[in-house]
Parts: structure tokens; sequence; C-alpha cells
């Protein structure tokens, strides 16, 4: 790799998007301010934790997370008693109660966004009372360890994951979360020594930052958590996106440019991503319904699963489906199902019992008119019937009457009752164009 | 079963095909009279042989076959030789010359069909020199044992064979010979015996008249020789044959009558064939080619392994065959596939080398022009792509330009060169009408 492109492609980057000292400031004194608040609990201790205090946000990040940390010794209820009462008769903020794995405090303040959240302190690998307590000891091993340099590269690296669909562990992209950032060039020490790394990759990858983790985890994706060596740090990435940075890295290696981290992919309306689907000569199904008011990690893992579930009995039913695809626009959910053709052959060859067994072979002929046959083909008895010339459009009603049947998930079961089907060029009517546009002229933009 | 309305069937089917005591007379007369003059070779014996000289022939079966036997010691150009020209010089006929394993001689003389075979002398059971040698044995071995009652069996039985497809050993049958029915009656006592017994049948069956046989034979239908048990006399008989064959007696059983001997099926002109086609709305492809000249055990076989072959090419590339048949009409031979749709998908999905491998990669896209992609999908590098949209008629082309990767059979591959590819209602006009209405009237009757 030429590092000396990729060093000056990176502090273009870090210009562009680099929180000014300002803003870093004004955040930074803006925390304080609150954890000096907080830490008059008494028995606490008040950490301001995540990237925004680690300076490895990117601009326009406004987050700020203050963990109030009590002793293990406590119980669960007590600390979320405690921190939510104190908060709100001390911090004046219109405070909403979240849910992760414990509940949690979140509040606008003029351009920042708060959350309070209780945990307890803990010692590094020696278990966790609830998720959250690991973020007060990533910040401690992360603010000791990363240097100014390492800190910058850090944004890079996020910069070039989040213009390539690969930054945030959230269910609905599978992607690199900020701590994963920070262990990899942690553990490679640059940006340019992880990319290069990186595009040698052949997957499964395992990274061990601090050492000393035996356990094996099933992922393609292993980065052994530095304060906790049970947990995988990477286990959300997918196969798909794992093979898709290590693809990433290859193409920056080999000509290092800013033009991987600011893309302009050309805007593609209505009108062209019709035109795309034409060239393909399939069948479109689109099926839209009310999106149920769940959280992102419920919606989409539902989603997907209706999706899978649904193509599942489409194929069952004697229609192959090319392709298929789920997503999310506004407060409406999508299912779309691209085939070859929109309907089944009209003929169906019954294959019955063998013909010596007269029994069963009375049984399977009772009531049918055959189309051609019964006649006997090697041992068995066989007819030709009329099958049900359905379409594709048709069968799909089945999924609005029997939803149970065909496996949509829990919180999809009622709004799908209500859906609608469009067909083909219908479908571009519909509020997903941006989805459907990013499906008709999916690429990866480096290849 | 009711014996009594059977043998009240099988009088009635009797007098129907049972040569008159005249004709019979007349037939053994004039084959005595040959044998007479062929003795006079010397140092043979000459065996009128089969179904005529044993009363098990149908009516109109005017076969006279002649063994001449030569002590085993002799060479098989030998006795040929002998044979071939005595015959010539005192039977004065227009003698052809025939080859099965061997050859001989057959003509046409008054009303029969006059067939002269050299052969030697074998013992049951001890190995013979040619295939030939077994018949005298046969004809000894059955005539010994059938008795009057029980030829008139094996004549009713053979006009239930034949009276639904099931009667003969040729390639194009599959069905049971002349032999095997002599050798079910003679087993099973009488025709009754047998049709109740086969009515339970459950492949595999298997059938050792006069005992002694250890041999394990592959066949679903096991007829062990009785005059050479190493050898199944049932091998022929396909599967489907017998499994035809058992439910056809248990048909019998149920309610015995002469409708079983002489069906009248419906005759299915070229109007209602092809109105039988529209009900099914298939596709139609039919391929019509010279039959080459040659025996039609060699010219079945053949067509059936083109037929097969070419189906999976069908198949292959990318067009699910519902069915395929083919069949002989005249001088020309047919290959006939029945599909759902005529038209592949427009587009197709290639998945590429894993996405981690730069070299693989690259060499994989290289010159592609996708229509979607490339994006990453697992461990994969996808593509979308047009695919030719072709028809299966222009698929079939490719047969006849490249019948060789086609598989088509040796003796088909000039003549397929030069076929017609008939589309859909097309098909109706070729001279294969006959064959076409078998296809879509295809029923066993008695089911």
């Amino acid at each position: 790799m030429n590092w000396k492109a990729s060093a000056k492609a990176k502090n273009r980057v870090l210009a562009r998007v680099s929180p000014t000292p300002k803003e870093a400031g004004e955040e930074k004194k803006f925390a304080l301010q609150l954890a000096v608040i907080l830490q008059k609990m008494g028995g606490v201790k008040v950490s301001f934790v995540g990237s925004a205090a680690r300076d490895t946000g990117l601009k326009g990040d406004n987050d700020i997370d203050l963990f109030v940390q009590f002793p293990a010794s406590m119980e669960k209820e007590d600390i979320v008693e405690k921190t939510f009462s104190y908060t709100r008769k001390n911090i004046k903020a219109n405070w909403i109660v979240r849910y992760a794995e414990h509940p949690y405090l979140q509040a606008r303040m003029d351009s920042f966004k708060v959350e309070v959240i209780p945990c307890f302190i803990v010692e590094p690998h020696a278990g966790i009372k609830s998720a959250v307590d690991r973020s007060p000891l990533h910040m401690d091993y992360l603010q000791k360890r990363l240097s100014p340099q390492q800190r910058g590269d850090v944004r890079v690296l996020k910069q070039l994951l989040k213009n390539n669909g690969l930054y945030g562990a959230e269910l609905a992209i599978r992607g690199f979360s900020g701590l994963v950032c920070e262990y990899l060039i942690l553990n490679y020490r640059s940006f340019e020594g992880l990319v290069e790394n990186a595009s040698k990759w052949k997957p499964p990858v395992r990274i061990d930052v601090s050492g000393g983790s035996i356990k094996h985890f099933p992922e393609p994706f292993v980065i052994i958590d530095a304060i906790d060596r049970n947990r995988n740090a990477g286990a959300v990435v997918s196969d798909t996106n794992l093979n898709r940075f290590i693809s990433l890295c290859q193409a920056f290696s080999k000509s290092p440019s800013e033009k991987f981290f600011f893309s302009t992919p050309k805007k593609q309306g209505k009108r062209e991503t019709e035109s795309a689907w034409r060239k393909r000569k399939t069948q479109l199904a689109l099926v839209e319904f009310e999106a149920p008011d769940v959280v992102e990690d419920i919606l989409i893992p539902q989603l997907k699963k209706t999706e899978e579930n649904a193509a599942r009995q489409v194929w069952l039913a004697g229609f192959p489906v090319f392709s298929s695809a789920s997503f999310v626009s506004g407060k409406k959910a999508f299912l779309l199902f691209e085939l070859p053709f929109a309907s089944r052959p009209a003929l169906k060859k019954l294959v019955g019992p063998p013909a010596w067994n007269e029994k069963a072979v009375e049984g399977f002929l009772k009531g049918k008119k055959p189309l051609r046959g019964p006649f006997v083909e090697g041992d068995r008895i066989v007819v030709d019937l009329r099958d049900e010339n359905e379409s594709i459009f048709g069968l799909l009603e089945g999924l609005k009457k029997k939803p149970v049947v065909w496996g949509v998930a829990s919180h999809f079961l009622a709004p799908i009752r209500k859906a609608r089907i469009l067909k083909n060029e219908k479908i571009f009517s519909s509020s997903c164009v941006k989805e459907l546009a990013e499906y008709f002229f999916k690429k990866e933009p480096w290849l």
C-alpha cells in the first residue's frame, strides 16, 4: 500500500469528520457539569463514557453517555430507582425511560442527546451483572491506551465504514461497532496497519487485543473483548459484512484515496429504478403494511424472519423465487418478491402409492379427476391433475388470510392482514422507492 | 375370485383366440413335412418347436420354428454352413438370412413364416453354446408337463397380456414372453391360480418352477428358467410392466369378465388429442427425423437413450421438463418434450469466488457486464447477468447442431441433423398422431 497516499487522504478526511476543538470542548464541558451533579447522589462513581469522551466520535454525533456506577452488592431495582428519582429532581429535562437490558434515562438537552445509565462497578473479566456494566471498563481500558494519533485513525475508520454501510452494530446493519473500531486500531497500531492486514484476512478472523483468550466463538469475526475475554465484541458482524470489509480494504490498499470515504452515489429515481427492473424481465410482488411500533432490534429480525418464511411458502407452492427482500420505510414495512414467472404450471403430476398395494391405490384414486391417467410408472400409480393456475399475486392473498400458517412473526400478524399487494410497475408508486433503488442498483461501490 | 365367472369368460376367449383344429392340423402337418426333409441332412435331430408345436399359440401366429440340432462337439461356422446349403437345396423358398446371436434362415411359405435355426444339442443346466440351444430343451420340458387344459390357459393369458400391452419380450414392450406365460401357468396350475396369486404379489417376485435355484438376480421379476437355472427368463419384464400386471390381476379378480381381453379403446383422433393437450396448458416441442434402418431391439433402446440425454440437457439449460417421450411411427422417429413454460428466466444469478480471494474475484469479474452487482453475499461475490432469453424451440436447434454433445445415440447422429422441430399445435400435423393420442390419453384401461 502507498502509505503516503493514504496519509494524504486521511488528513483530508479527518478535517471533514472531526468535531472542531470548540465543539468538542463544549460537549465535554457540558458533560462534566452533569457528571458533577450526578456525583452528588453519593455512594456512586459517575463516568462520562463513549466516543465523545474518548475523542473518537464523528462530527455531529452528540451523544453524552453518563454511567452512574453503584457497588455490585446492591439490587438492580434499587439503583434504577435511586438514579431515576435523583436525576429527575436535580437535572431539569424532558426525561424519557428507555429499555435495553435494563432501564435508563434519555433526554435532548440543547444539541446533545444525554443518557443517564445506572450500572454496577465490576472488575475486568470478573463477570458482569448487566451488559452496561462493561462500558466504564471499556472507557478505562481504551482511554489509557489510545494515542491521539490513533484516536484520529478511529475516526477515519468509522467514516470509511459509515460511507460503505458497514458502521453500526444494530441488526439492520450488522456492521462494526465503535468499540470494534477502537480495538482494531489498537491492535493494528494505525488505520493503514489495519487496512493492509485486513486486505489479507481469510475468514474466520480472530483478534485478541490483550491476549489470553482460549474460548471458541462460532462467529466468522471474533474480537475478544479486552475487558471480558468470554465475550466476542464482533459477534454481530455478519459474514457478508466481514467479507465486504475485506474486499473494501483490498480496493483501498490498491489505490488509497478520499473517494472511499465520501461517495456521492448517483441518485436513482423512480423512473431509473423501474427501467432497471424492466431489463430484468422479472415479475415483482410487493407486500406493504403498517410497521408495528417496536424497537428496531426487534422489528428488523422479525421482518427478516417473516420475509424468509413467506419466500419458502412461495417456493413450496411451486413458484421459484429469484430473490426476496424486506425493508422498513417511514411507518411502513415491505416484503419484496422477484420471480421469473408470475404463474405456476397448470399441470401437476401426482405420484401415488405402489401399484401392487390395492387398498392404497383405491384410497389414492378416490374422488380424483385426473386430466390423464391413472397409469403405472415404475412401481407407482401416477395421475396428472389440473393445478390451480394461480398467480403469485393470488397466492400472496394467503399470506394476509393465514399469516400464522405462512410463518409471519408475532408483531406483524395483525398489520399484515390489512396489507396491500402491489404488482410489477405498480410497486414503484409505493413509499419505498429509495429502498427499491437500493435493491435494483445493489453494488459494492469499490468493485 | 369368482372362478365360475372367470371360467365363463375364459371359454369365450378361447373360442375367439384358438386356431381351429383344421388350422392347427394343417400347420403341424406342414411343419412335420419340412422336418422330415431336414432330418435327411444326417447326423442331426430336427425339432418343431414353439407355441404352434405346443398348442399354446394365438390364432394368426403362424410361426413354424424348426431347430436343426448338431452335436456340441462341432463348430458353429460348420453347422450354419451345412444347414444353410442343405435347406436352400432341398426346400425351395425365398430364404433370407437373419441374425440373432447367430445366423438363421427365414422364409414365407404359403401363410406360414418358417424359420430354420441351426443349434447344438445340450443338456439342461449344463451350459449352452448359443442362446438358441435352449429352445429344443424348453420344448421337451413343457411338452411333457403342460396339460391340454393348461395349454388353453396359456392362450387365455397371452390374450389378456396382448390386449393390455404386456405381451412380448421385445424391448419396445418389455413384457411377458410366451415362455414366461407357459412357466407361469405351469407354476400356478391354471389361469385363475396365476391371477389370484399375482394379485397379491409384492415385487420383487421370484418363481422357480422346477426348484433348486439359489442364484440371485437383480431384476424385480425373476422366473428361473427350468432348463437353465442360471438364467432369469423374466429379465426383460420392466418394473412398470410387472406392476401393471399385478394391478390388472387385482382388477380381474374383483370382477372377472371378457372385457379385459378385448377392449375397444375409443379412437382418439387429431382433434380430440389436440383438445386434451389444450386442457394441460403446456408447451410442446416435437423433434421429427428419419428412423435409421436398424433392428427394433437396437432402435428402441437408442431412441430412449437419446430422449433421456436430450431431456437432461433441456433441464440443465434451465427449462424444467414436465414429461418426455419417444416413439417410432412408420419411417420416422420422434422425441416429444412437454414443458410448463416455453421460455426460461431472462435473469441469472452467478455466484463467484470467496470475496476475500482478491485474485479469484478479479478473474471472475473480468469481462462481465452485470445487470446488477457485483455485491457480496455471505462470503461470495455475486452478479446478476442477463441470460439469453432463449425459447425451448431455439434451444433444441442445438440438438441438431451438436448431437454428440447432447448425447444422441450413434445411429441417430446423422438423421437428427436434418430433424424438423415442431411447436405446440403444429405437432398434431405430424405422422405420429396415434402415438400422441397414446401419450395424451395414457391410462390403464382397468383402473
